[in-house]
C-alpha cells in the first residue's frame, strides 16, 4: 500500500497534471468508459459534520476507489484545521486490494480549478481578453490561477458578495501581471469568460450581467438548494456538465430543470466535446455555461496521478499491508 | 494515521474481543445511538467484480467510517488471492481526518462469526446441547468456534449440499473434544441451535426440519435473491435481525416479506433484546430466528477494537498523514 500524506501534494500535483488527469477523466465518462457511483452524504449528527463517500471506477484509466470525508463546519475554530477534510483511497481493479491512501484537500481544490480550466478550454471563444470571478475566498484563487492558462487574458475583473476579500483575486492576477478591477455584477458584461465559485443559496449572476458570446463556469452549486446563477442564464446558454445526472440534481441545473426552463436533453458531458462527437460552441455570439458539480472520479484521477508522481520520486510511503 | 496490516489481525483480535465489538454496536443501534448509510454496491464491469462501501456511524463508540472492498471472483485462481478483499477505513468523528487502515478480511469472518454467537447468548435455550451446522466451508468454521463458547454444547451436527466439506465442522468440532455427525436435512430437529452459512439461492432448511424450542441463525443471505431457508420457517419463527431495513430487502426475511408471510413491524433488532427493552425468547417452545445481514457498523466496531490493541501492543504502524 502507498501512502501519499497531504503535506506532499503540493510539490507533486501541479496544475498541468491535475489539467490533464481531469481532461481524461472527463472523457473516459463521456465515452462510457468511467462512471461515477452512487454518492453517499450523510448529516451524521455530530460537530454538525457532513461526511460521505464519493466512488467510482475508471476503465480507461484503470482508477478505482473513493474519496471518503466530508465537512465540519467548527474544525477551524475548534481544532486549527481547515473544514473540508478528505481522503482519496485507491483500490487495485483487478484485485480488489487497497492500493494507495492520498491526502485528499488540496487535491479537491486542484481538481476544482482543473474541471473549470478544461471547460474554458474547450468551450470559451479563442479570443477571451477579459476573466470575470464571482467569489473571492480561498477555491477562487485556485480557479483563477488554472483559468488564467487557458486564454490569453488580459485583465481580471471580479465581485464578491464581502469586497473585503477582492484582494485574493488582486494577489492572483498581479502574479499573472494583470490588472485587477472590482466591479458590480452589471459590470460582468465586459468578461469574456466567468467563473461562479460561491456556496450561495440564492442566483447572484443574472442573464443580463452577461454578454453574448461569453462562458461561464458556475463550480460552486454542489447540494440541493444552492444556486449561483439565475435560471434566465441557463435557458440562455448552451450548457455542458462534468456528469449530467448531478448537474439537474444538485448542481447548477437544478432550478432550471425543476421549472421547465431547461430540457434535460439540452444539457450535454464537457467530455463529449473533448471527443469531438459534439461540436462545442458553434458561433462567436452564443453563450456556453459549464456546470462543474463535482464527481468522485476527479478525484481519483488526481489521486492517481499523485501516487504516480510520488513513486518516481521516491516520496511515496510504502506499507506491507 | 494508524495502520494495522491485515497479516496482524489474528494475533490481535480474539473471539472474546470480537463478540464484545458486535455485542455493542448492536446494541447502540437498537438505542439510536448507531446507524448504517446507505450501501454502495457495483458490478465494475472488470474482472467480474462486486465492489462497494458499507458505512456507518457509532455515536455511542465514537466510531466512523466505512468498509470498502467486495468480490473478485477470479482471484484465487488468477492472482492466489482469496476472493472476498476488503479493507476499513476509520475517521475522526470530531474532525473528518482519517484515523486508521486496517486490513478488512479477517475482521469480516470474526464480525460474522460474532454476530450469530451475539444471537445465540440472547436468544437460545440456555439448556441448548446439540447444534446443526447447514454449511460447511470456510466461514462456517469460524461460526461454529464461535457459536460453541456460547452453551455447554455436547454435539455437533452438520449438513452440506458437498458432503465432502464436512470435515470442516469435525475439526473445529473435535478441537472443543465434541462428537461429530452427518445429518441429512431431516436430522436437523435434533438441533437447539442451528446456523445456517451457505450462499445459496433456493431455501434448504424448511420448517419440518426444526424442533419447536430451536433457535436459528441464518448468516448467509445479504444479496437480494438469495435464500436459505423456508418462508413456512420464517413465519413460524420470533424474528431479530441486526438491521431490519436490510433483513427485509437483501437478508432472510425478503422472500417472506414479500409473499406476506412476514410482516416488517413483527421483526425486531437483536440489539433491543441486549438492551432489555425486548424480553427475546418468551419460552421454551418458542422458535427464534436472527437475520443476520451484515451491516458496516460491524465492521467499524471490530476495526476500532483491533487498532486499540495494535497499540497497546505497539504493533500499530504510525505514519505521519
Amino acid at each position: 500500500m502507498i501512502i501519499v500524506p497531504e503535506k506532499e501534494i503540493g510539490a507533486l500535483l501541479g496544475r498541468k497534471e491535475s489539467y490533464e488527469a481531469i481532461e481524461q477523466v472527463f472523457a473516459a465518462m463521456a465515452s462510457g468508459n468511467a462512471y461515477n457511483f452512487p454518492v453517499v452524504r450523510e448529516a451524521i449528527g455530530h460537530a454538525d459534520a457532513l461526511y460521505g463517500f464519493k466512488g467510482g471506477f475508471d476503465q480507461a484509466g484503470m482508477t478505482l476507489g473513493l474519496k471518503a470525508g466530508g465537512y465540519w463546519p467548527n474544525n477551524l475554530e475548534t481544532h486549527g484545521l481547515i473544514n473540508h477534510q478528505s481522503t482519496v483511497f485507491l483500490f487495485d481493479p483487478d484485485t480488489g486490494r487497497v492500493k494507495a491512501v492520498v491526502g485528499g484537500n488540496l487535491l479537491t481544490a486542484l481538481r476544482t480549478a482543473a474541471a473549470s480550466s478544461v471547460s474554458i478550454n474547450y468551450l470559451a471563444r479563442k479570443d477571451a481578453k477579459v476573466i470575470g470571478m464571482v467569489g473571492a475566498g480561498h477555491q477562487a484563487k485556485f480557479q483563477l490561477r488554472a483559468a488564467l492558462e487557458q486564454r490569453n487574458f488580459e485583465k481580471v475583473i471580479g465581485w464578491n458578495l464581502h469586497p473585503e476579500m477582492l484582494p485574493n483575486l488582486e494577489e492572483v492576477a498581479a502574479e499573472a501581471g494583470l490588472p485587477f478591477e472590482a466591479v458590480e455584477l452589471s459590470g460582468m458584461t465586459e468578461a469574456d469568460v466567468i467563473i461562479t465559485i460561491t456556496s450561495s443559496f440564492a442566483p447572484t449572476l443574472m442573464s443580463d450581467h452577461v454578454s453574448d458570446g461569453t462562458h461561464i463556469a458556475c463550480m460552486g452549486t454542489d447540494t440541493i438548494g444552492k444556486q449561483e446563477v439565475g435560471v434566465d442564464l441557463i435557458a440562455r446558454a448552451s450548457v455542458f456538465a462534468d456528469e449530467i445526472a448531478q448537474s439537474i440534481t444538485l448542481g447548477e441545473c437544478q432550478h432550471a430543470i425543476a421549472n421547465g426552463s431547461k430540457a434535460e436533453a439540452d444539457i450535454r458531458q464537457v467530455g463529449e466535446v473533448i471527443n469531438s462527437t459534439h461540436q462545442g460552441r458553434t458561433s462567436d455570439d452564443e453563450v456556453t455555461l459549464f456546470d462543474g458539480t463535482g464527481v468522485g472520479l476527479q478525484d481519483l484521477a488526481v489521486a492517481s496521478a499523485v501516487v504516480d508522481l510520488a513513486v518516481e520520486q521516491g516520496i511515496a510511503i510504502k506499507v506491507d499491508f
